[in-house]
């Protein structure tokens, strides 16, 4: 009886999860190419020499490195022993880019597209009909069914095989406005603040709606995360015996998710400690950032504003992908710290990538 | 329909695991205490300096540091990158005595006891009858009640206020047989195994069927293993405000049973690498001790033997709490290694614990 609430409140979030991402997909229409503004011309680098050198100098610089004293300095009254320090990320729109539609998803298409030879019953199925033929309108009336196919698609393979298959797609895969990888669409500002944080005895976790396997494939390369400190949503999996040898299988179920008030509970699942540091940009990471702000001892809580039109994306409040609207209310009754991509990055993207 | 047929299966492994649990209290006599052979005298310490002092040179100690100078040498054929040196460790037979009841449960049966004037209703209950008079045979016949009973008496608390429990419980809770703290009854060879590896960069991980929540207490004190690397069976939370603040609570559902084939997937879900090193005791370890075993590198499956019912238990392949059967089997063709409680270890607990 509790079992069946639980998987209906779960169906209940997954469903919500699908509408904005289908939401997502037909505005931006199946990830088309390319109708976006252009790209600015590359700045500047600082002297390497300084902390957090794409950062310009401003309140939340500042904020940044005053907190980072404050915790580390022995003495300090708001010291935090080294095995304390926990700092959460979240990934898309915060690490890396997630417009028009979060990359992992785009993914998941993919997928779906690849697998159909192996599923002839598709041809009829209105929901991958609509999807081929990135039949917005019909897609905009499929969105449960899309998210079965999904499901099929990424399921049925081990563990390894899946990894290898991101992997592939990671390496030949080109996000339509920059014309570049996607794990080259990671804010450099970000790379130096999860570097600065290691450098003062943070350990650095991802936390996001994204699955962790997706995501633990380039996260110890790009951001210096290692897998087993990356949390996300997950399908189940199940250990089995193919050919003799112990096998962890992809089923199509949900396993879990970590979005909103699920991040919370992926990080007392995974870490087991409340947060000094969160940094998210959407809604998905309210209870993320309250959680880690009701910490007793020192915090610091942080937003990402999209507000660069020219470098990235401009959208918040009104966005089907990561919309800004209750944190954002939030941070501002609160005193969170918003950090303006426009005004307090000199740089958006790693040199030589993007822009 | 993927969804229930999901909750019928862990449904099942609940039952399966109630049924162990319970067929161990009846025979433990809810863990009265007492009645067992007296504890021998304690051991001389050999000298500080050496390696792995409290183990006896043999092969058990052989193959361990052999294994570590190869994986570790620089130049080694076998040489395994620090962030790759993942150990993994079963908590309950294996790091600390299990007998004559998994002292967590002792634990959960003790909240049953202490939530009683809160539920009247329990009164009539047979079960909580059961439980209350002692009365075994009554007990036999009860698995599903009690489990249910657990399942109540440990929730609806937030996971802080469950920490501050378990915390006061094992502060004053001892063993029967040892009539000592049973934080004192974690075994001293592998305390310094754990500190060897560590040593030598390894990280060191438990993965239990005993809950999550219970083990962070202590491991970082008892073991040095802080909270994010210990891997269990956990019950689901709920992100929630009280009192404006947000918390997490404490559902009566079971979220995960880390036992058995669970173990591979708790490890993939928590650390997302296969281990080199796993180290278990019973058949609950079996798929554990397989997955790390097909590791493609190099890589070191151990087995504890319980062989020793001088200083503390003895048992193997009858025993209803930590049954040594089909992974004994396994571990015998395959070649892995088997310590023998009695001959390869010179002390059991820490020194003034428990002998």
């Amino acid at each position: 009886m509790l079992a069946h609430r639980s998987i209906r409140q779960r169906a209940e979030r997954l469903l919500a999860l699908a509408a904005t991402l289908l939401a997502a997909l037909v505005i931006a229409g199946c990830a088309n190419p390319g109708d976006s503004a252009s790209a600015s011309s590359p700045q500047a680098q600082p002297a390497a020499t300084a902390v957090l050198p794409s950062w310009r100098d401003g309140i939340a610089r500042e904020t940044i490195i005053h907190f980072v004293d404050d915790v580390t300095r022995q003495g300090s009254p708001s010291y935090v022993p080294p095995d304390e320090r926990i700092a959460v990320f979240d990934n898309d729109g915060t690490l890396w880019s997630e417009q028009p539609l979060y990359f992992q998803f785009v993914f998941m298409l993919d997928q779906v597209k690849a697998a159909a030879p192996k599923h002839p019953e598709w041809r009829n199925n209105p929901a991958f009909r609509a999807l081929a033929a990135h039949d917005q309108a019909a897609l905009a009336g499929q969105q449960k069914e899309v998210m079965k196919l999904i499901a099929v698609a990424n399921s049925g393979m081990s563990v390894d095989e899946y990894d290898s298959t991101i992997r592939a797609w990671l390496g030949r895969a080109k996000h339509p406005k920059f014309r570049r990888p996607y794990t080259e669409l990671v804010y450099q500002p970000q790379l130096e603040l999860l570097a600065y944080l290691r450098a003062n005895g943070f350990k650095t976790y991802i936390v996001s709606g994204g699955t962790v396997e997706f995501m633990r494939v380039f996260a110890q390369r790009v951001y210096g995360i290692p897998p087993e400190q990356v949390i996300g949503s997950s399908q189940r999996v199940k250990y089995e015996m193919r050919d003799g040898k112990p096998v962890l299988v992809r089923e199509p179920k949900l396993d879990f998710v970590d979005d909103g008030p699920g991040k919370p509970v992926g990080i007392y699942r995974n870490i087991g400690r409340r947060p000094v540091l969160a940094f998210g940009n959407s809604d998905g990471d309210l209870q993320m950032l309250q959680y880690t702000a009701a910490q007793t001892g020192p915090h610091l809580a942080l937003l990402v504003h999209h507000d660069d039109a020219a470098r990235e994306f401009a959208y918040d409040r009104q966005s089907k992908v990561g919309k800004l609207d209750k944190a954002w209310d939030e941070a501002r009754a609160k005193g969170w710290t918003v950090v303006s991509m426009k005004d307090d990055w000199n740089v958006i993207y790693p040199p030589g990538a993007g822009q």
